[in-house]
């Protein structure tokens, strides 16, 4: 079309579409356009403007690396990565929530009742609960990927003093359904911030915490597999995640225990005699879609 | 906000903000929120789809440098950077168009009636006109810095056989606002597409191509500066521009000339006795935004 206009420009978008493209790749291509073109006339945007955000752009692919990706960060700190999130959590299943740039792929087995913390610092705390269906029918035998920072606020990639493995585990639910493992308090953390993410943060006067919050994924065959995140309910960063995470349903009580109290079954009974805490977080996994 | 919803999410976002932000820096991001957030909910996007976008945005970033700069690119190809040209552009003076990739910073002295093609192949072009203001009074010794591929489809940074000056000048029209020179028709070419912005104009099904183009900058003091480019009315791709430059008042009748009309006062005058082509373009300037 010649003469392209602001207020045809979407539809001159559309119409230079071919006829035998793939039906989703149009509508999500449209839709981007549209949008785009719908902020820009919104703003009235300028160019000194436009420059600008081009310039964050390349600023966050330059600093894109295997070990740190800009543009997911971005995406969580705009909340689009939690709102993708939540558009597919199902009703009556565990939320789900960010998954984050720390998961490893090869976590080391921690057994049902296993300890993550080791010689680290900090008050034992315990985590268990049961693996379920909609229903609440256990799910047996259902896989659990673990994974937190340490005390010091960083996960084992970011820090030269942990081994690659420390406070990542894979579990494998008993045929009841229930996993439990000890470990220490995750802390709250902040995300990267010194890269063009931060300067849109600085702007927009927020600061880069996120609550504490221990990280799982959850499988097994016949089950959407669950990407979530457990948040302690006294954290002071709860209700101010920078990246959107928290959802009502994930945030458990973290409750204190006296000394002496500490269960058997799990690999540090009897060596834990000072007080801890204990918090119970159940699994609740959607059935595959079909 | 400790509920985060799919619905709430904007509102959160905004509420997220500092008391003593920008108001501008303000308006622009949660204007970015809102378009994003209601993109993923229009179309329900998928984390496979969320992953491929970032993937995208990874792959631009490894490929952009200073020679190449995909982030523009993809600007160019939705219709972003003409969109924010036309909502500039002032009525009553020449439209602006995208300013492309291949401007270099030095180019070139070019007095009035000076020659571009040099002996590069192919008809002569004789292009001429006024620069003016907006009531048509003539603006005196007004810049222009003139810019174009070389009939080889390639502009000089893109082409090893060419000087890196070749189809660049800096000309200052005369007292009566008059610009001129000759060259060689600047032909079609195709935007690069071996890297993402490639992807989605095949995912697209659309071709590459620009319109033949003379890029100019046309700048005075008190007035805005002028990027825009001329189109012939005769090319295959103007109604098709891959980046959406066309604009009607740009589209310009290159007018056949018999041998031996070729007049006086360039660069060439008395060298040219073969057919040419004459286009004439006047350069409007709005006044200084104040
Ligand atoms: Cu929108
Ligand atoms: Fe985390
Ligand atoms: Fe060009």
């Amino acid at each position: 079309m010649r003469s392209v206009t602001k207020d045809n420009i979407t539809e001159v978008f559309a119409a230079y579409f071919g006829d035998d493209t793939d039906p989703r790749t149009r509508e999500l291509l449209i839709a981007l356009a549209q949008h785009v073109h719908d902020f820009c006339r919104e703003t009235n945007l300028t160019h000194d403007e436009w420059r600008k955000g081009l310039e964050f752009l390349e600023w966050a692919g330059r600093i894109t690396s295997p070990e740190r990706n800009e543009f997911v960060l971005l995406s969580d700190v705009l909340g689009m990565s939690s709102l993708v999130d939540m558009q597919h959590s199902v009703d009556g299943a565990t939320s789900s929530s960010v998954l984050g740039p720390f998961h490893v792929s090869n976590p080391p087995p921690l057994a049902v009742g296993g300890d993550m913390k080791r010689d680290f610092e900090g008050e034992v705390l315990l985590v268990e609960g049961t693996v379920r269906d909609m229903d609440g029918n256990p799910i047996p035998h259902a896989k659990i990927d673990i994974w937190q920072t340490a005390p010091n606020g960083m996960y084992s990639s970011q820090d030269p003093d942990q081994d690659l493995h420390s406070f990542h585990g894979l579990m494998t639910a008993d045929a009841d359904g229930r996993y439990a493992f000890t470990t220490v308090r995750p802390v709250s953390y902040t995300v990267p911030d010194d890269g063009p993410v931060g300067e849109i943060l600085r702007a927009a006067g927020r600061h880069p915490w996120r609550p504490s919050h221990l990280h799982y994924i959850v499988s097994s065959p016949g089950y959407r597999t669950l990407v979530t995140e457990v948040f302690p309910d006294d954290d002071p960063y709860l209700d101010q995640d920078t990246v959107f995470g928290v959802r009502d349903d994930l945030v458990m009580h973290y409750v204190p225990q006296p000394a002496g109290s500490f269960p058997d079954g799990f690999a540090l009974s009897g060596q834990v005699t000072e007080a801890y805490s204990r918090v119970d977080f159940d699994l609740v996994l959607a059935p595959e879609e079909t």
